[in-house]
């Protein structure tokens, strides 16, 4: 399984497992490793947004890497984005020297035009090297940095080591239909399109020409499956599938306190010690991770996954 | 039925019907209050951001105003957000001359802290009048001003004129739980919580102490039902219910094009002779449009207010 | 004098004049556009931002427009931006109804990607007519909106209705540089650049390719004449005029407080009645009142025009 | 000289020296520490948002902070502000280790509300430890969380190791009466407050109640003088030496490349060897060059000190 302009299927957004007092969990980042590569993950992305990797120190950056890397069998992409190109070179160098399969990239949150961004993703290839294979972040929410799909294009035909588009615009689905029809009339090179957004369109967007989902949802299993029925072409499998799920994606899908909801339904599949987040966090109160238990004890009765 | 702090129930977000010429659809405007009403909604709120209210002439706002409120036999609150108080006032004075129940007031876009938020809404009462009911709406995520809790308690307490919350923040369960929290340690008066948001969280915002909802999803019938079943603890029911809306709330929940979605809904279900917007406007791609359609067609299967 | 590509030379950004309950001072709208004549401005710009535009009812509005071109001898630009394209159009076509010489034109604060901003430009235009010559915005530190020099270049050989640039962009004077450029290598038509930001570059931006001024500093007279030293070759005297006014110009730049510096000066040299702004407005505190008067007394010792 | 709420006169906010290549120019930092010492400057903060802090890799930092604090015989301040708490606490930490006289701490961008302004400084502290002495950095035009005066007051209240603020609001002159106001009524401790905006209105504030500046301004020999003009009652002769520069301090503090104009300043002054900053950056074009060295050239006629 390599990562290419053709992969495929599911990359998961590794969360970060830290014990109660701070320190990096270094067990629960194993198991965590296996988990996503059991749950038939195509891929691995660490240290992304929903990692709190810039709550990491670098010293703590690469021994992530370094114990990920020689575990995981499949690739895995490192999230390297940083106010400097300097920090974001050595960073990429240091993925690559232990093994990483490549790395990603997100645009600066100060960026506003077209031609802002195509010079800033000039840079940072410039800065990582042409010769580093990279994920392009689409992810204006919570960046405020808007691409269009032409702005997308130009980025991936002008470097040859982008292979990737992590897509997640919000709405987003023309914008996988409109890079699609770029590609078909022969002005987009052909690019794997993996879906964010904790999954909360990937009903429609393999329809729209996603080829899978780069995500950290609780279920990495449902999300491989769902790609497989979609894949398949089993479109009514999917979407029943799919809006079981629903309910806890939406709720997952909340800025802040989104990533204590994953932490928590990870904890509770028992993958991962505790569900600490480096400070500054936003935690669950009782009342939420109530409403969140009884949304897999409402899963569980369609989706034994959720009987945890 | 009354316009108060103890409202419950659904208030509709009514959308503003245009003829494809882009000028004013007043058959249709008749058609949409009866369909409200005989949805079941208690109060009916028009020329709100969803209303397309600052696309009007102000001769339109009054022609709307007063076409709803001569033919509703419920509460109408009337959207009367606008860049100056001179405007706001002479919107609300005309709207409770026409005999609307009340006005809702958002806060301009460019407040940042407690004191500026407090300091508008003590400028806007004094312009309205402190003789005019009114809703404070909290929206940030289209309004970019973010109240807290404690914000939002004391702009309800320094007016005895505000008489309702529609509440949208996100996340916004926990505001909902804090204002009630409030409310019992004598903090704050009694106010009505209806939530907006297209309904996105309404299977848990009744159970956090909301009174019903104040939006515009295309199915207000259901709605209504929902809480319904919320208020009598049918709770297995109530989420039952909600699941199998949510991939239709979902998509209509989507920033730019939701109300295209809950247009063309609503033109589907025969309320509406048009689906235009005024420009500028997002519409839906034939794609987006046939998204739509699976997801009614699937939803009638098990809801069969959605086969249309 | 005609509005036109060849326009140079000052425009005023007219305040709007308000009696102190908040009423149209129509006394002091002759009075205001007989002083830019006056002046020396060769045109005036209305119902612009700093003319509290939003804070108007479309009828005032009118009567402004009427008031104003039918008693200024010099070009009226009318600033028509609006949420949406019907208001927009309407205001434009009553004001060149009544004579104006043409509109202005902002982009929406939503807008984002180039091609966001090409688009609303084109639907701008349409709606307003291409008959209609337009003055387009460029003001983001107050819009949000962010135009790249070849996004300008663009807008304006899109349409031959657009015949001059405001210039606002902070900072800004490369972007007059990559204007003209552009301009010297074919790809862009001529146009007129009047800048704004309250003048606080105008001893460089003529320098840099700029016209004139379009801005409200409460000294048009000074503007004028900095032009004219500019066009001139004066270069030196040209600087010691400006950095006369440029502890002045700084104070009333501020955002916010400064549209109350302006209007005290006007008052304070005769021009208006009344300081006052419709709400929501800032004033000025008694210290900070002292502090503009301090610096006119300052300013006096070297420009009898401050010796108020 | 100590470093605590009396203070007065300049902390020089440190530009960081690199040479062409972007390593650290360690000779120069060393020059850099002594000009601003024989400025009379009474503190030095390191590693602020214009000392490109998070371009540095975290040993950078650590020798920065070694080479300066070893070296200067003012109190060094060190800018801690990081995404995450653990990261700020290390760096404080460290600092003080190394003998450092306090700490910077910024807000962090994506606070809104005054509870979480609050909730954030209440954790900082905790983090970093309250036997650290801070200074509270007030920018809203660039880290976008703006904070009240009640709420800059309550943080310095509830924070004895808050011992200075950085005013750096814009526009901020009515807050600095309304700190000291509050003081006069004794809802607010005494407190230092040194302004930052490159100096852009330091001829009013010392005379609203600030204590001195805080910022790098590429003639902090002037700054020192013109306090100790304010602090002498030597009113206008202050305002002639701050008008004579302010052609200058209006060009350097543009956002963007106001640190060009900055480092360009410092080199042409002898201080350092390059004006290099790291990417990304914001360089200077020949014509803005020009500009600054022709501003530096008429200063020079009334200030010796810009004869460079």
């Amino acid at each position: 399984m390599t990562f290419g302009p053709q992969a495929k299927g599911v990359y998961a957004i590794a969360t970060t497992p830290f014990l109660d007092d701070g320190s990096l969990d270094h067990a629960s980042i194993d198991r965590l490793t296996d988990f996503y590569e059991d749950s038939g993950c195509t891929g691995i992305t660490i240290l992304g947004i929903m990692g709190e990797a810039p709550k990491l120190e670098p010293s703590e950056s690469r021994a992530i890497i370094r114990q990920v890397v020689s575990r995981a069998k499949v690739p895995v992409i490192v999230g390297v984005s940083a106010p400097g190109f300097a920090a974001m070179r050595s960073l990429a160098r240091d993925a690559m020297d232990m093994g990483a399969a490549g790395v990603m990239i997100a645009p600066t949150p100060a960026l506003r035009t077209d031609e802002q961004i195509l010079g800033y993703f000039a840079q940072a290839v410039e800065a990582v090297g042409t010769d580093v294979p990279f994920v392009l972040q689409d992810y204006p929410l919570t960046l405020s940095v808007v691409m269009s799909a032409g702005v997308v294009a130009r980025i991936i035909n002008d470097h040859p080591s982008c292979l990737m588009l992590k897509h997640e615009d919000w709405p987003g689905l023309e914008k996988i239909s409109k890079l699609r029809a770029l590609q078909a009339r022969g002005e987009l090179r052909p690019v794997s399109i993996l879906c964010g957004n904790g999954g909360l369109f990937l009903d429609f967007e393999p329809e729209r020409g996603a080829d899978g989902a780069m995500t950290g949802y609780g279920f990495p299993d449902m999300l491989v499956e769902l790609i497989g029925l979609h894949a398949s072409g089993r479109r009514e499998e999917a979407h029943d599938l799919f809006d079981a799920h629903l309910p806890l994606i939406r709720y997952e899908q909340q800025l802040g306190i989104g990533l204590a909801v994953r932490k928590h339904v990870l904890m509770r599949r028992g993958v991962m010690t505790s569900d600490a987040q480096r400070k500054p966090a936003v935690s669950l109160t009782p009342a939420a991770r109530a409403e969140v238990d009884y949304l897999l004890a409402r899963l569980a009765r369609k989706d034994a996954r959720a009987a945890v």
